[in-house]
């Protein structure tokens, strides 16, 4: 990985970005971190800003003399559309805006599988998957990806937008025996697109080297990534530890899985 | 146009608005019209409602009772990113709720050229492009075609999202020789859109049948618009009026015309 | 119509057959017509022959002499699996074995948009649409159109698989608003294919020119098929007869419309 | 692989049989198998069942408490059509009407290259490749994929279509040193297509990772087969036995080889 | 047609540029005619200049103070290659050399059906299929067309290749009917590939509005090209006059017809 | 690699010759070799002819009783128009005109990267992408490629055009870690093009196996090139020595890199 100057950590204190830390951390002359949570203190060579990321004002100042922006903030998960607007969209376009009036070259981020959840899950996606959102979360997602198309064609900011699949521990449940990213290859993907030649903005799916996995990132060659990590190590466990879904199961009738069977946050009495 | 019972209009007071609002009275049995700005008063079979869009609340009690939902809300153009997330995110989001909430069947909406403003003028884009967005206000446009897809995948609400093209009186520019929707063609369309049997969520341009349109709804051919103005008629008039564009200007560069180049609206003094 | 020495038509006192004699006896010099079923007596230069498709004898002499075969047997309906064995595969077989041995050069045949009728009603067909069958019915045509395609590429018979929409006097019901071919563009249909120049083996769609027709031919334009009629002419007699489909109605879920919902013929007890 | 508790191997007498019997047995808790011909005698957890598949009331009887089928039945050649439509067409639609009738999960079964016999064979064909048959024999094996994607459209029948290539203990000419499968790789296969999270219906190409292996099977990415044989060990040895094609002859001219260039069954003194 | 100051008509004494000779004179004010060969003499506001394309020295002097080039030069038919070399390659090369040095805005030229005249005449072509030339002829033409790009993408010189398909006084023979380009519709296609606004490089099909035309200008819709004529119109006197052609017969089995069997030029002796 | 007979090596004192001469040496029973330039004096069943391969005469003579051709005559770099007319586009056809009278059944020759320069560089390309030129280098082997494809599709000759990327000894600099090819590699690609079943014509990207090499050469799998080096192994020397090209930098722009931003080498004044 090359030497980067100066990085900008969006989103430390949540699961991605506690892994991306301390790797980051040994790629670049300067870390700085940032997250509305607690953070660790700084170590050597790192600034910490706890600030709220929908609020333009501290974003600015936290993206003066940046190289590159890697923003995994937000929860992954399902909330009410208040809460997604503040801390996915907003956040995000902050960001970019920031980048924008800052100069910073690359913006590397975190949209999501929920952005093309309504696929089923037997079709293989690629980088040229329209959007196809099967939440709030999938649509603030699926909002960013035209965000950051259009920070490149306008401003020349380049961008890698990672559809980032299931990234845990370790498989958790038969589904991901398909879906999983390693934190090991969620530091690889991190690593290529900081430094790949030329992403201007590239789609790529956040995906171990799983035996199952339904995605390609072909048209995403030029990025680099090349993961190591294949959930049929966790097999026998997880088959041990784990029921087969039911036939139809929502949770492996489309690449959303549950969240595209959610019932919706803003109205609990819903079907 | 088959009979409906009662329809929706948003947007009441703007330039389409005011075009369909009287196409749509004589199409159903009661047409209930909003707007934040000041509307004509009610005539037979109408109500007339003044509020905000960006507001859930009134949203909610203005989708009661609603068979279909037309929007045209929001002005046609960039502006700061507050005015363009009230204006046309939240205020469409409300209205995909109401619908939801109150079982509303269809909303028919206008998205824009600029959400695929990026792309040169010589490719002819047809339903299945992405989105490109030139500006917040077409980054806007992508997010409600995601808004769109997803409330019919998730909740069975059938929509259509228009990329108005130049819908004025007449061709304003040699530019809309090629771009140019007529009135009576944006009211087929609309009709189109609201009476075809099953449009689940599908984009279609809004343009006339121009000769020299570089847009193709071959994949929307179930919805069943059929436009049949051309800008060819008022040719002689615009080449009179208006010198051709210098070879590579800006307005014949992309899709997206004058709005893919212009400075930001939140940063006057930028390039 | 250019002149043709001898058709055979096959299906003769089926509903498309009746409509289709007359027509093709003013076309070529000799007209051989067949069918399982009664036929009403030889007309001036007409032979009739009596007799069972699916047994190869008869279509062997049948099919001596002939330069072109227009199939349209069998009945247009789901039916339990023998009598579609027989009534349209062993039928259609024969029908292309009597052709190579009788070195007959083309075989115009009436498939079915029962052949891809689980597509969404939502998606435009076109030429190159895979088969997704919607009932044994539909099994039989995509087989059939294995069969053409094999017997033009192994043995230069030319053939051209006409998919068939709602072929009716007049559309029925809302859904052929959508999907109705008259009779006067079915004539126009097969002419087209019995006279074009090189339609190796082509799929076309036999649908008017309805406003609102979810098929497109541009990959059959060689085929020259322009038809004239237009389901719009009968919209306000149907929406007037007959009740719009509720919202999700199996009749308007997918191109197979009650067919792609049908229990099973051989099972009557089943859901 | 996980456990199944009883499985069907229809054609345990037949080449691909004999090698699944084994595999199949020490994978699942009961394994029936059944044949035309004679078969070994059952071992432990096994039940034989000697019957024509071409009759459904045995087919019928024997997909009783089965979990999944595995169908090799059928000789894996050309043949009069009457014995394709008994041992390839009957025997198949047989199969899935038994397992419609008896609840059965899954059917996994051999298609053939002979399905897409007729594409060049420079050209690499993926499971979106619509068939081209080359033989009856071909015909039939799209019948069945069409049968096979009609029964999980209409009956939620999961399935996978293996498209065959070449499976032999090893290549035994030249162009098999592109198209061999192994017999270990014919397991994979199976295991993969009988184990994997959701194939809905699929198609993929049975092929080793052969160096030349002119095969794309992306589009079945999520069955998660991952061969690991390859031809090119054997090219010395059969370079050494085997002369090359002359150019332009027929076993390398498609991808059928030499089943695109039999003369007819049913007519041996024909071209 | 808007106006033009100086038009470069190159091939003025050949069939097409006989009829584009006066018609250009109509819509430019000064118009400058070129040919190896003799023309008529200069009219009012015309230039007459006798010269060899292939020779750099005039092509350069005849290009300065032009606003567009029509170029029509070469003989449209195979020929021994030198003479295809300096006919069609030295001279279109030369002229865009003189557009770049001269600040030549737009540059359109007769590309051929022959660029792609090895594709099946069944297969219906597009502005995007690549060539696949049937003569010396049509890989000089396929040359072309990637100089006319090279000069857009580097050089910012307009083009519009036109695939010119078979353009005669009237259909000459049965094949024609597919393929005719009237001399109306010829002069159609030059003025809307001259005005329209922004071709960057485009390449488009010249022919009629046939009923039977098998080519889809739908990715050149901005040039707004709009044939009128129709082979139809001269299919009772051409099947009169002409026989139709055998099965087989190469004139119908590409698109290239009698060219793509054509023997070498340059080899009387060869097969 | 299989025995062959007589290979014509040409191009033979280029690097790319240089390389590949004893390569192809040890893999056939007589090697000719030529060039325009001096070369190594012949060693054991080698012959040596200097000659212009501009001119036809010789050409015609060293195609006699040769097997295959591999063709890498030419500098690879822009040079002026005649110099790349006689060195790359005249030499080519010379060779395949040769091959037809002789009778040589297979031509491997250097297409380059330059034949598609001026896609983004973000964009991965495949066999299918059209020649979108960058220079009169990669016009010429535009030219090539539609040759190459007339041979095979009028006279039968197989062909592989190579479009090699970066032929170095090692990476030089950053853009090469995208696009280099290691000379082992290069002769992996000849030896399979030689060897392989059947290419037809097909083009296939000369590329090793870089992480972040932007080709998919997906669609000539039947070529059998299976590269083994990494530019990566390269990584830490070349960011050592050369520095990170800025943003926008023309090198990495395009597929092109700097020949596509090259002024024009017949006018050095130019802009």
């Amino acid at each position: 990985m090359r030497p980067i100057n100066r990085i900008l950590l969006a989103g430390a204190a949540g699961a991605l970005g506690r892994q991306l830390r301390p790797f980051l951390a040994g790629h670049c002359a300067h870390l700085r971190v940032t997250d509305i949570a607690d953070m660790d203190p700084p170590g050597a060579d790192e600034e910490v800003i706890q600030a709220d990321l929908a609020d333009p004002v501290p974003v600015l100042a936290m993206t003066r003399d940046v190289d590159a922006v890697v923003y995994v903030a937000g929860k992954g998960m399902e909330a009410p559309f208040d809460e997604i607007l503040r801390g996915h969209m907003l956040g995000l376009y902050n960001v970019f805006e920031g980048a924008r009036k800052n100069g910073v070259r690359r913006v590397i981020w975190a949209s999501s599988i929920h952005a093309v959840g309504f696929y089923p899950f037997s079709q293989v996606l690629d980088s040229r998957t329209p959007p196809r959102p099967d939440t709030n979360y999938g649509t603030a997602k699926a909002y960013g990806e035209g965000l950051a198309q259009y920070y490149w064609d306008k401003y020349g900011i380049e961008s890698v937008s990672m559809r980032i699949c299931s990234c845990f521990p370790e498989p958790a449940d038969r589904r991901m025996l398909s879906t999983w990213l390693s934190y090991a290859d969620l530091k690889r993907l991190v690593a290529a697109a900081l430094t790949c030649t030329r992403p201007d903005h590239t789609i790529i799916y956040g995906v171990s080297a799983n035996t199952h996995a339904p995605y390609d990132n072909r048209y995403a060659a030029h990025i680099g990534f090349r993961p190591e990590d294949n959930a049929e190590a966790w097999r026998a466990k997880v088959e041990a530890e784990k029921p087969p879904f039911a036939p139809g199961a929502p949770e492996i009738a489309t690449h959303g899985g549950a969240f595209a069977t959610f019932g919706h946050f803003d109205d609990p009495q819903q079907d």
